[in-house]
């Protein structure tokens, strides 16, 4: 059964982990796990590492060149009966100022606790959602 | 720490669920969960559904206008040393012959036993794997 626009946006921000699909300009995919946050439209993630050594990283060219994403949560278990998974797909932007930055760390620190000890260093990405998607095998 | 070939494949074969990155001719990407199989280098997954219905499925629609994909599968725990994925980077093709498609649905069913009890009757899928990389956070 699909699920609605609600249900979904919160199965996906109640998920700890996600995956990110870009794709280059030549339609190349390319998927990663992410930590995010959401928050009303709004869904984030942060490189972990240094900016210097990260701003070459696959996802980032991917999303300067070409913003679509997907970003995906999912339930799975032996009883097939109980799965689900969830969807936001959106365009991305790489912060480039230092307050938009720290708004997201801001919101993935509430998140996790492991970012209150250790803030991610390296970019933070915004996706803004335009659609929530998404289907359990049973309601 | 990059994991090699051989333990990312390791890996990714033993895991239960993985997520198939598509993009369109536009480069939108897509991404859903899958079961899958694999064998060697190449990686099987099969859509559940009648056919008829399922033809038209966004990822199918995407394997036939640009057979590139990305299958990924990765831990997740409050323990953040224990983090790890791989990666599956290769070239879909969707069975068309009937024996090619049982073949894979046999794999399909070594490895999950819902689908003896009931096979899946879709598409078989076929990806020839290119490249297979991973991450663990240590060793």
């Amino acid at each position: 059964m699909k699920l609605g626009l609600e249900e979904s946006r919160q199965r996906l921000t109640q998920s700890r982990v996600a995956r990110l699909a870009t794709a280059d300009t030549d339609g190349l995919p390319h998927v990663v796990p992410i930590t995010f946050a959401v928050n009303d439209d709004y869904l984030f993630f942060a490189i972990d590492h240094k900016p210097k050594t990260t701003w070459n990283l696959r996802r980032l060219r991917n999303i300067r060149d070409n913003p679509r994403v997907a970003v995906l949560a999912d339930h799975f278990e032996s009883d097939w009966e109980n799965l689900w998974w969830v969807r936001a797909d959106g365009k991305a932007t790489v912060y480039q100022g230092e307050s938009d930055r720290l708004h997201g760390i801001e919101l993935l620190k509430q998140k996790y606790s492991q970012y209150v000890e250790t803030p991610p260093r390296g970019p933070v990405v915004a996706v803004k959602v335009d659609h929530w998607s998404g289907w359990a095998a049973s309601g």
